[in-house]
């Protein structure tokens, strides 16, 4: 079990900060030239606490969960997609199994709570904690202890899959999910539905206002904006994200670099914020989600994420086509010249 | 010899484009869920004219040269650093050279005209027109036979060292060629010099003021508002960017993906296109520079770059940053299975 305290991150010590941003200054370059990729690097270094700080090794945990909202008409896909998507990740044919490929990341698939019966497959963990959500529309989304086994079992995911890892990625797959984070970051950030609710995987404009409505009715029900973070996930959460919840802040514990992909892994990230705000500083955000409530929770963090490509295909395929990046950076910090090395002038 | 009607590039053919878009289409993800990664493959799909385009061979070729507008000191840098850091580049400890690497780029560097001399080396191609151009806040900074040498000069390069690339990718290295740059693209686009000169690699406010200074009096003095681009290119141009309008060129002949880095090799890119604007279909911009002239040229042009990540070094490295996020886009179109392979439900 998890009780609510243990939740406790180191702040990352700042001893090395002078000599990694000296290490930057020094190479064949401008000041500055590298932009994004040199506080990215400094952060790795941070991080790590070392001045060859290493991303070779990635690995992506896709959490799957069905969502008993789907009972009010918010998607446009059938809630058997979610099993049928898990299996097509486990025939390597979706989106995200050709990034991890292309971009050298393991990938592992997380049974958190499919209602469909799922096949044993070796890259299909099963640890499911219910057969879905309930209908959050009506009564609470998880019981305590359904919260509590899912943060234990998404850390437990990290320890297994990727202790060795030093860059961590997580996604997600569950029909009706971008209702339960629209809701779950309404509700943590006191943003009203309608603002922050999207087309998702493609509802049509009525079917937003109708989301809008279903969320900002079952926060109304749920008094959400009198609970603490790991009541409102209890309210109208899922289970995939709430062990994502998890897996972030194991994935801090253990000093991992975390990639946080779009609209769904950012809900499940900012449960976890606010149990422990240090986590940002181990959280890279991958990319803009094309749902325009990712814009608005990002922007009132003040945070720009390394990418805009107007995706919005979830499973954490954001999240990997920002990992070049990532590897870009520590290669630059660890392999570029100096001036001295290279004998080149410095500016004027 | 060059003449200037030999610039036609044939419009790239429609046939397959509802076919590319089908295959997009029916791939197991919400119909444009992938964003600018769609738009992108379908771009490469038409270039290629297949539904099986491949973007794994991808050539970068960095142009270097000096200018010799540096006398009117418009750089922090002395001059010297152009062959210092050709020398850094040969040793492979630029920027550039760990980021071909890092994203299996192959990588040439060729001198356009360096000032200082140069030693002999394998990835050296020495084809320099002049020891750098004339001053152009005097004179033309080149003869119409020099351009005419550089254009030739940069299609060889293309065809000696990028024939089996799919993607090329071209770089730059002359100290002061963000001056040179900003006086063609204001010149091209007719652009007060004040509204596109930015800090390059380093400049001061004062010396951003004087940079300007120098570009409008130039402008004046070579009366630019009434040159063709290949005038323009001789009045105010260099010797390396000229090579790169040159490879331009020939890569699209040869129906590679060009991939345009930031401020300078667009501005090579830019004389391309006004000779011939069906480049624009083989074009994809890599990344916004930090250099503020770049984003008002490519807001002018209704062009979005892949990725913004403040950078500004040059050497070509926005472009192979911007690679693997290519690569995925062809990897997605070419391996994620449709719904009927995968048997997943559609969309209601």
């Amino acid at each position: 079990m998890v009780e609510k305290g243990r939740f406790k991150l180191p702040l990352l010590s700042n001893e090395l900060d002078a000599e990694i941003q000296h290490k930057i200054d020094m190479k064949t370059k401008p000041q500055g030239s590298l932009g994004r990729l040199e506080t990215l690097a400094a952060q790795v270094a941070r991080i790590q606490q070392t001045l060859s700080p290493c991303t070779d090794s990635a690995m992506h945990l896709v959490f799957a969960a069905d969502h008993g909202v789907c009972e009010e008409g918010v998607s446009p896909f059938p809630q058997e997609v979610t099993a049928q998507m898990v299996l097509n990740f486990l025939q390597g044919g979706a989106a995200i199994n050709v990034f991890c490929r292309h971009n050298k990341v393991g990938l592992k698939v997380i049974n958190a709570g499919v209602k469909t019966p799922l096949p044993e497959h070796p890259d299909l963990v099963s640890c499911p904690v219910a057969p879905g959500t309930r209908n959050f529309a009506q009564e609470s989304a998880m019981s305590a202890d359904e919260v509590a086994q899912c943060l234990q079992k998404g850390a437990e995911m990290v320890d297994f899959w990727a202790a060795d890892a030093q860059v961590l990625s997580l996604g997600e797959m569950g029909i009706g999910n971008t209702t339960t984070a629209a809701a779950l970051l309404a509700a943590l950030l006191d943003i009203p539905a309608q603002d922050i609710v999207g087309a998702g995987t493609g509802a049509s404009p009525e079917m937003q206002v109708h989301k809008a409505q279903v969320i900002q009715a079952a926060l109304e029900r749920h008094q959400t904006h009198q609970q603490a973070p790991l009541d409102v996930l209890q309210s109208v959460g899922g289970l995939e994200i709430a062990m994502m919840t998890g897996a972030f802040l194991r994935g801090a514990a253990l000093k991992k670099l975390l990639v946080v992909d779009g609209f769904i892994a950012t809900s499940a990230w900012m449960v976890a914020y606010q149990l422990c705000p240090t986590i940002l500083d181990y959280t890279v955000f991958a990319h803009q989600s094309h749902e325009q409530g990712h814009q608005r929770i990002l922007s009132q963090l003040e945070i720009t994420p390394l990418l805009a490509l107007d995706m919005r295909l979830g499973e954490g395929t954001g999240a990997i086509a920002a990992i070049p990046l990532i590897r870009l950076a520590t290669a630059f910090f660890n392999e570029m010249a100096s001036f001295d090395d290279a004998g080149v002038s410095q500016s004027a």
